[in-house]
């Protein structure tokens, strides 16, 4: 577009607007988390136009995201997800089956190509999980059941998106390499196998011995931050897992410091990239409804049923917790348009389907968990 | 040069070199600060060629001195400052004089055209106080008056930095703009006196205001970084200083927090532009010498003559303490380069300078505070 803002100033209308909203959406008795995401609609190319995104704010968006589910990750404790495993495997299993075979359909029904079907379908598969850890965390339901079992499922969901991506990719390109499809799965699944049975051990037994030797105030968090950005943005939540049981409370702190911080960002980015051209033409119009709701429709069904053997309220709150596709559906569309596979007005309808799914989650979240619990609550 | 790397890689390099050439630093007695100014040269072009300077390591960067000068303002008080206001003016001011015209004189007596000799002169001019005070805040030696009258003037020497940039640039477009000089010398004055002198009155009155108010967690450190990034990057102390009264220890850590994930980011951007193709030919080389020898020794006259009333002693703490040209310098010398004003070759000589000027300062500070100080210790 035009020149950047100089940083001070974009971080000012970033974070400024999105803590703005968010205390109005807090006022309206609405999650704060909404308004951050509609400030990055409202000051993004959309609306206002202050803001495009660059390669900064997408830096500091990246940096955001990994901050958020690391600090989750702190949260939680690895052998209490491993307990939900099982379910929480069906749960991601079904979850990805499901959205990609109706994004798929709904496409060839509306006349796609193949392959942009394919796409489309892809884009539907993966669950953000930020949205949705950062309204239970904040409300203080990540040791609810059903929250476990959102996190769990949505470590084993990354992991099936990473696969479903490299061999739509392959798709893509014209022949499909089973190989390198294989050493893709193998990788990941590794990964986080590795990572979420042997990373706590490994965390518990190195922390005291580095923390011993280093001369430098605040090396635990030096050694965490270190552990996070080795981990990358996948692993980011697997990093906070392994440091559960070893960060104390300085670290817990100085790590909330950065969140606080940097998540303005990473919600401010998904907003920024809502883009009204979907709506140009009353056929892209109904056809992103359509996605949307087979988007929010699909997860609830395909992630809901995974736990039904715990309710109709868990249903719901599983559900409703994997619908967010957020950043992870526009990396597909993305890589989609730049490999020409899918057109801009296909792209638009998946980056609505994206930030509209990412939008209305914290409602729907809001409703889900506010319905009265019967299981006893311990103090 | 080639593809970025993938951001979380290239945080992992940065961070985890920066502290671990800090850890190497502190064991052999040298501060850790001038470790993470060698890993950037390190992993930089110049010798491995792992990490080139690129916008968002820029953007990092600039974050981290505004956390870093933030954090400073946060642990002093703007009523202690004023108090030494009538010697910081001094000393600031003849620490201008002094190395402008030394760099200027110099380059006319190698023969260098008169414009480029005007922009080393003025790129010897400003301070980047950000490594001082982080030395003096990590010894905990803020409270010192000798440490008092760098930040002071330090402020101070920005606002003549801006000025005579300002002028600089006029003359370099050839006519010289009266009207724009005074402008920028008026709006980077009031600035500086109107935070300076009310902005703790404004802060003690609007934070408690805001706090009762706003519905969101961590509230009052989300009004700290709105001031701080409205204060931009030159009134990040400033920011810091308006702040220091109401700002609780909660503010203070969640600060920490970020400060200690981005400052490595700023100390090894000034060793990333370490170039030694200064060092190509001899004539450079002795170049480069001495215009290093007199960006010390005339801040260390310049500014130490300014605190002479208070013994020999702070004379040295304040004159090294204004040594450090860092990314302030480097600036003025990428304005000249752009304007074509100075030759690539006088260019790495300054950028020499001024990673050069920002290394030995730890060490010399060492050194000057080392001496037994013969006040009597507060406990």
């Amino acid at each position: 577009m035009h020149e950047p803002l100089p940083l001070p100033l974009a971080m000012l209308i970033v974070f400024g607007s999105a803590k703005l909203l968010a205390e109005i959406c807090e006022r309206l008795g609405q999650p704060g988390i909404v308004g951050e995401i509609l400030a990055g609609a409202l000051i993004g190319p959309s609306v206002l136009g202050w803001i495009a995104p660059n390669d900064t704010l997408k830096a500091l968006s990246d940096l955001g995201v990994m901050f958020l589910l690391f600090g989750v990750g702190l949260e939680v404790k690895a052998s209490e997800l491993l307990k939900v495993g099982a379910k929480a495997t069906l749960v991601a299993t079904v979850g990805v089956i499901v959205p990609f075979f109706a994004g798929w359909g709904i496409l060839r029904a509306w006349g796609a190509p193949q392959i942009e079907a394919i796409f489309v379908g892809a884009s539907m598969v993966a669950t953000s999980v930020g949205i949705t850890a950062s309204v239970l965390s904040a409300k203080k339901l990540l040791h609810e059941v059903a929250s476990q079992i959102i996190l769990a499922a949505a470590v084993i969901d990354d992991v099936l998106g990473l696969i479903v991506l490299a061999a739509v990719s392959s798709v893509a390109r014209g022949h499909v390499n089973v190989w390198e499809i294989a050493l893709t799965a193998s990788l990941a699944t590794a990964f986080t196998v590795v990572t979420g049975l042997w990373g706590t051990k490994a965390a518990n037994r190195l922390m005291p011995h580095f923390d011993s030797r280093v001369k430098a105030d605040d090396a635990k968090f030096h050694i965490a931050l270190v552990f996070l950005f080795g981990a990358a943005i996948v692993g980011a939540f697997l990093a906070g897992l392994a440091l559960s049981d070893t960060a104390d409370a300085r670290v817990r702190t100085l790590t909330r410091g950065v969140s606080e911080m940097l998540v303005p960002f990473f919600l401010v980015g998904i907003g920024l990239h809502l883009n009204l051209a979907a709506f140009r033409s009353r056929s892209m119009m109904v056809l992103a409804l359509v996605v949307l709701m087979a988007a929010i429709v699909t997860k609830l069904i395909g992630c809901g049923l995974g736990a039904v053997s715990l309710g109709w309220q868990n249903v719901l709150k599983v559900g409703l917790g994997m619908v967010p596709r957020g950043e992870v559906g526009m990396v597909v569309a993305q890589i989609g348009l730049s490999m020409a596979v899918i057109s801009s007005e296909v792209y638009s309808v998946v980056v609505f389907m994206a930030v509209a799914t990412t939008l209305v989650t914290p409602l729907l979240l809001k409703i889900a968990f506010r319905t009265p619990v019967l299981e006893p609550v311990q103090l």
